[in-house]
């Protein structure tokens, strides 16, 4: 469906849900379960292809660990040797996806190389355009949840993120995706005086998980014109007491809450930006630790395009129509007829909660 | 159901939805459907009563009107002679819930008169205490929807906010209702070395229809602690085109949609910031312009508590208990560990949209 006046850009998209990755699976494994998604993206004509976050392993930050058994999970990038697209255990995902014309999103454990010799570490995605072939942007995840000291009471879950990975310190940074759809308008096509808004190569943002409970991180990729989101996951299927237990409900009940939570977050803060959304999940099971599925593909005006059936290793292909995005982005988001930032100072100024004065 | 390690704040709350109100409904008739309401209210115990935006006349932003016809629609304040308090036709509304205990949110036309003889018009609510025996805040709706010129195309629909009011100019200030809770500690109780946060009078927000689905509002809410969000609206029950024309489906269908945007707002919201809210509509047919319903009392945790079922005058009551607010601000929205207010800067940078250039 095209929306009112506007030209169709319809692209193909996937996302590529990875079922359970456990400790004992070997990279190879994983990469093999990726190729399979791939050929069987090539096969329904899909142009980009969204993985998971830490796509390549477990989701280690439930482990506390230290040396060689943490360092095993990060891909060490030294930037005055090129950056992820080096990396030989990442490498053949994206040969395999230029081979195949896909472009792809995918999340990473990143250990970067400083000048000094030391390194820092982020919790990041790349998007590798198969056109270009290679890595045209970065992301690191800017709102990591869990501790830096693990929880010491027994049976306490742990959520380690804040321990492995330094918040992200490149913002919420919107890019242009070539080669996704056809006929898009180009700098070189000279065109001065035109508004070329909604016109141009597809406006791709990047978030990783957590982020995408957080609705500035939405509206600042919103202000960029953002018209397609692209997250991975890894989202335990149970919510947590801030000792980290288990808060005290039917597996089912809490696995329904935290599904409902995962909803509101991306339906609706798709529906509030006017882009669409492709939320893949790493699910099932890993090692006995459950993570919830619903990796889905969401419209711009908020509900479900389509959606996993399953817990495993499951391909959700739709074309999105990109031209889609601009009734909503021209009437009730029109951001510069509605939007009043004079209004907004609180959302800089502070970070945390200052309540009213006791009365 | 109590929070983990928290006291009970429990309050009975009500949704005061209102069916249409008809160009032909005199004032009198209108207050007297709302004395009902609390009446109903009285009965179950409530304590705060929500009733809609512009509650007391019909939405008249939908007609395009001048002078006397205008003017009957707004309530006249001059600040030298107090407040909304004394308008012979809200006056009463107060003066009955006072009678029963019951603090009122209410929405209507303010026409605030300026020191130099002209007036200012904003689209506002107020909250009334009964324990005060007077208005105790106000806010203006910053969000106005709309156009200020009249669309002009054959069979448009008309939403002029935009014309009749101005963008509010208090912004979001959430405040402290006295009396809703027992045991709320307060200033006078000298405690000066004790976290006090989430142990006083209930922390409340408002906010006014369209308002809902920004949630740079919300935020600035939540920012303060807010545990009660009200919010009164009047939602038309089909999707416009820019044009003002209906989109093109079925009625049906465009009705569904827009409770979906509706409830992906209220839900989503009220769980991003970890507060309840209070939801209430000016639903049905008035003179044949049809408006959702969709009136209902969210949670914290972002499910609906109770709604409504109909679309005509309908009380809907549910006991909240505040402390349900902390395990989420205390976990997941814990503001202060895991906002990163130094990447959100284009939410007050820019108004509008600002693409990344063609390639």
């Amino acid at each position: 469906m095209t929306s009112e006046f506007e030209t169709a850009r319809p692209v193909t998209v996937a996302a590529c849900q990875l079922g359970p990755v456990h400790l004992a699976d070997s990279r190879e494994d994983v990469l093999k379960r990726m190729f399979s998604l791939l050929d069987q993206a090539a096969k329904e004509g899909v142009k980009l292809a969204v993985f998971p976050e830490l796509a390549f392993t477990t989701f280690f930050p439930r482990y506390l660990l230290e040396g060689e058994d943490l360092d095993q999970y990060f891909e060490t990038e030294d930037p005055t040797k090129g950056g992820i697209e080096q990396s030989p255990t990442i490498k053949p995902l994206f040969d395999h996806a230029r081979s195949l014309g896909i472009d792809v999103y995918a999340g990473y454990a990143e250990r970067s190389l400083q000048k000094d010799g030391v390194h820092v570490d982020y919790n990041s995605s790349v998007y590798y355009s198969s056109q270009e072939d290679k890595v045209i942007a970065k992301y690191r995840k800017v709102h990591l949840p869990g501790t830096v000291e693990p929880r010491t009471e027994s049976g306490a879950y742990q959520q380690l993120e804040k321990r492995y990975f330094r918040p992200g310190n490149i913002g919420f940074p919107a890019f242009r995706a070539p080669g996704l759809v056809e006929g898009a308008l180009k700098k070189s096509d000279g065109i001065e005086n035109l508004d070329t808004t909604g016109k141009g190569d597809p406006i791709v943002g990047m978030l990783i998980c957590n982020d995408r409970r957080w609705p500035e991180a939405w509206r600042v990729y919103g202000l960029q014109g953002m018209e397609i989101m692209c997250c991975g996951y890894n989202t335990t299927a149970f919510p947590t007491t801030s000792s980290g237990h288990m808060v005290e409900m039917s597996l089912e009940a809490a696995e329904e809450q935290v599904m409902l939570h995962h909803k509101l977050s991306c339906q609706g803060n798709s529906y509030m930006n006017a882009c669409f959304s492709i939320n893949v999940a790493k699910t099932g099971a890993e090692d006995g630790n459950p993570l919830v599925g619903g990796t889905m593909i969401v419209h711009p005006l908020g509900y479900i395009i389509k959606e996993a059936n399953t817990k495993e290793d499951e391909l959700v292909v739709a074309t999105i129509d990109l031209a889609d995005c601009r009734r909503p982005k021209n009437t009730v988001f029109a951001f510069e007829k509605h939007r009043r930032p004079e209004h907004y100072n609180l959302i800089l100024e502070q970070t945390g909660v200052v309540e009213p004065e006791l009365l």
